[in-house]
């Protein structure tokens, strides 16, 4: 995690902001879980189980909260 | 998930806005599991179950947050 | 779905918002599961199950927490 | 459920405050079991349960953000 | 309950505002059992059950987004 | 915990944010479990729990709100 990822919560587009909601909820496991062998392994139980899959879609629903607001909605 | 689905936030109408957000849900879902045919199966589970379907309504609350934020609350 | 449920977010009271917040959070649910005979079905089960009426409750507060922000918190 | 039990989101200090966002979280388990006697027998199930009370001390403190946005924060 | 506990949101630091969030917590537990002898039994349980201790820090984070905007985020 | 962890919600870029987000989450474990041996020998079960991955990616989100607010979204 030393590299940088998160350098701006800006994006051109509202879709774009929901594509770094989407990676800022993924970042939130990997931290927990930094090895990608165990994630992997743990991905074939979870996306097939709908109440994780939800839970997955509310983090990003968090997420994009924030990066909506950093976009001042993108009403600019 | 490489066509515009996104293109804004802006609504005419709450009841719009509340579309909106429950598409956001979707969206948050299927970038998780991206088969079409997977979360179909999933589906004939989880829309029998209620604790996942309050899950799936509190997404949406949480999207229509951002929606209505975004529209000035339709007050405008 | 088609008809017109959600015309405005404002409303007179605090106490109206409050039963707007929880309109809207039946809709969530409904959007997700249309049947109505399901829907009246799952409904004894989970009507008895406090943890789903504890999860229903947050649902509301949180549909709550965008209708007071619409209304401006009746302050006006 | 038809009398004024939410005339305002007004408090006069911030305990008073969370005093209203506990009431507020019961409103909305009782606006979904509005039976007091069945909620009476689910009580003692639930209030052993601490997945549960903390689930409810969380509703709690989403309608407290609301309440205490509506009051500034008593800052005034 | 009747002593005063939450004179004010106001704190020095961000530190103090999240022990003050984590008391809130805290309260939001106890105002759904009161028992402190039951609380104490209970908590020999879930202080070993990290869902309960992750739901439990999530409590936290919600009080502690209000208090810092109660402080303006100790801005000043 | 009487040393000083949070002395400030201000970062110099986004990713520090998420850092100091990270960190707050893990703190409102600590506080209701402070036993670091215990904290070990559950950490064990947790990482490989999805549903408690996604849970902890949750409290990440709601204080990565919290402290993109208090940096105004590094807007600045």
């Amino acid at each position: 995690m030393a590299d940088i990822w998160l350098p701006s919560l800006k994006t051109a587009t509202p879709q774009e902001g929901f594509d770094l909601a989407t990676k800022m909820a993924r970042v939130g496991v990997k931290v927990t879980q930094p090895s990608a062998e165990i994630r992997d392994k743990l991905r074939a139980a979870y996306d097939q189980d709908t109440a994780q899959l939800i839970a997955s879609s509310q983090v990003i629903a968090i997420h994009f909260q924030t990066v909506a607001a950093a976009n001042n909605y993108w009403r600019d």
